[in-house]
């Protein structure tokens, strides 16, 4: 019997560690770049080290950066008083693309999980209090995930973060735009009906 | 608006180029490496260059092997007067697990598909041609996938290998083991009747 050479093994035994990636996945991708020019396929394995090195969390919000501070924290025009706290860094970006939000962001780095051993000290919750207490943030918007975890996160912070004396919001919950009544889970449905606005 | 940091802006790109990954799983995949240990991804990059600078193909069958001839073309126990024609090499190591076949390989690298371009120039026919003409084959087995392009491949090979004097055989199409009679479509059915064998 014969099996594939040590490096391809080796290849496929990485690809597989990565989420969403199967054995199957695994053997198409590495086939492919076996196929690619040499070059093609170095530029991946470059983009990859480049990512861990020059890549860095932000020291004031944690959201990713190339610098000491990212983009947004860095901008004058961001509106200083307001910051949204999320859980991932893409989420930044998530929020970013709706062109809504002109504040600063706080990127927890996850959300409150007993079951998977995610505790507050585990996220960046200390350094979010540390923001506040050094003044000037008059709302806090809560933009964690609407499952369990994300709302158990949110409610923490919102009895951690009231006693310093500022706004905490929670982003709404509600029927998707172009959604359908009739297609819409009955939470959701009922979040949509408390969370009602006047015309 | 704020963007990804031009390092995972690049790895993005190149990810969405791997078949099967859109913009979601190569998101999915490049958080998935920025949150690793940096030697966990390193690694991976560095079984991407091992890929592309120690994988070869064979001199004689065009299966990947680390060195100059694969471990089938070098291995003395195999039968040389039989030889299993693949379109890809992913394709022997398939013929390899069944344990079946004892013979040795050539890999096409894919099959006639005049659509796509690949005319029989482009495969490794005439390198086929060859090994035949050097003598001591006996049987040729067109194992070529089922389909439209791997059907015209097996027909195109049968006509320029049997005026050289030796059997072309072709694996047989037919019901999957284990498989239903029920849920087989009719042209599986069909050729399972053609090619019913008597006890």
């Amino acid at each position: 019997m014969a099996f594939y050479a040590a490096p391809l093994e080796g290849l496929l035994e990485r690809l597989s560690r990565l989420p969403g990636i199967g054995p199957k996945s695994a053997q198409r991708i590495a086939f492919h770049l076996l196929s690619v020019p040499k070059e093609e396929a170095l530029s991946l394995a470059r983009a990859i080290v480049d990512l861990k090195e020059k890549v860095h969390y932000c020291k004031v919000c944690f959201n990713i950066t190339e610098g000491e501070i990212c983009g947004v924290c860095a901008d004058e025009r961001r509106d200083r008083s307001t910051i949204c706290v999320v859980e991932e860094p893409r989420d930044v970006l998530a929020v970013e693309r709706t062109g809504v939000f002109a504040g600063l962001y706080h990127v927890l780095g996850g959300a409150i999980s007993p079951i998977d051993g995610v505790g507050p000290e585990e996220l960046r919750i200390r350094e979010l209090v540390n923001r506040v207490r050094d003044g000037g943030v008059g709302e806090i918007v809560v933009a964690t995930n609407p499952n369990a975890e994300g709302e158990a996160t949110a409610i923490y912070l919102a009895n951690l973060l009231k006693p310093l004396g500022i706004k905490v919001s929670r982003i709404a919950s509600g029927l998707p735009v172009g959604g359908d009544l009739e297609y819409a889970d009955e939470v959701t449905l009922g979040r949509a009906m408390e969370g009602r606005r006047e015309f």
